[in-house]
């Protein structure tokens, strides 16, 4: 996490007082927004290099290689800035076409419905394949 | 912003130590990702009532109803969340189709690009309007 990051583009880049910036990963044919993580300097330095989409795990406290343990990598056809500088978009290629840890496509699977008056979260999309599969 | 919220579905959303989640914008045509704002607990509660993207803009501290000053409404036609409950997705319809302070569609109009083995960031969207004429 120390590594000095010498690629100009990345100044361009602003970090939060804890050196992450959170990153939409962008399904480049459907548009399905797939999921949010964070990444810090070196993450987006080796997303950029390797083509292949590398978070920061802030639970684990380390780099996460996207698909390191289920296999389910994103390849990486666009990387995008926002306005403010303090959002990435990644447009990439879903592996397996499951990019959530719970074996939907999607981690957005949650939709706000109404029903009589009250609303709550209806789940809509099905799970692809058994977490348990994924990560044994 | 002391308001209590009483709606049973808001206990599912994960605000993050100083009560904000990310909320992405995202055209619902299109699927094209229009930008990523803040919402607080109120701002969300108002969203999902109203039906019309509000937001918490963290530089002036206070609720930022899209729109209010540039008339880009955003109206709402799917709430969505994460799996980890820590960021909310926005299905809406872009009132004229300019999402960006800068008169863009997208505020994510920068591409990393690879030029002679240097990267840099590119402005591949267009200035649809004024922002002096937007924000007179």
């Amino acid at each position: 996490m120390n590594k000095p990051i010498d690629n100009a583009w990345i100044d361009d880049v602003r970090f939060d007082a804890g050196g992450l910036i959170p990153a939409i990963a962008q399904d480049a044919h459907t548009g399905v927004i797939l999921m949010v993580a964070w990444m810090n300097a070196e993450s987006l330095a080796e997303t950029a290099a390797t083509r292949r989409a590398v978070y920061w795990s802030r639970s684990r406290q380390r780099l996460w290689r996207k698909g390191e343990e289920s296999g389910h990598q994103q390849i990486v056809h666009e990387i995008r800035l926002d306005c403010d500088g303090d959002v990435i978009l990644l447009k990439v290629e879903q592996k397996g076409g499951i990019a959530c840890h719970t074996g939907r496509e999607s981690c957005f699977f949650r939709r706000l419905d109404d029903k009589a008056g009250d609303s709550s979260w209806t789940i809509t999309d099905p799970v692809l394949k058994d977490p348990e599969l994924i990560y044994k």
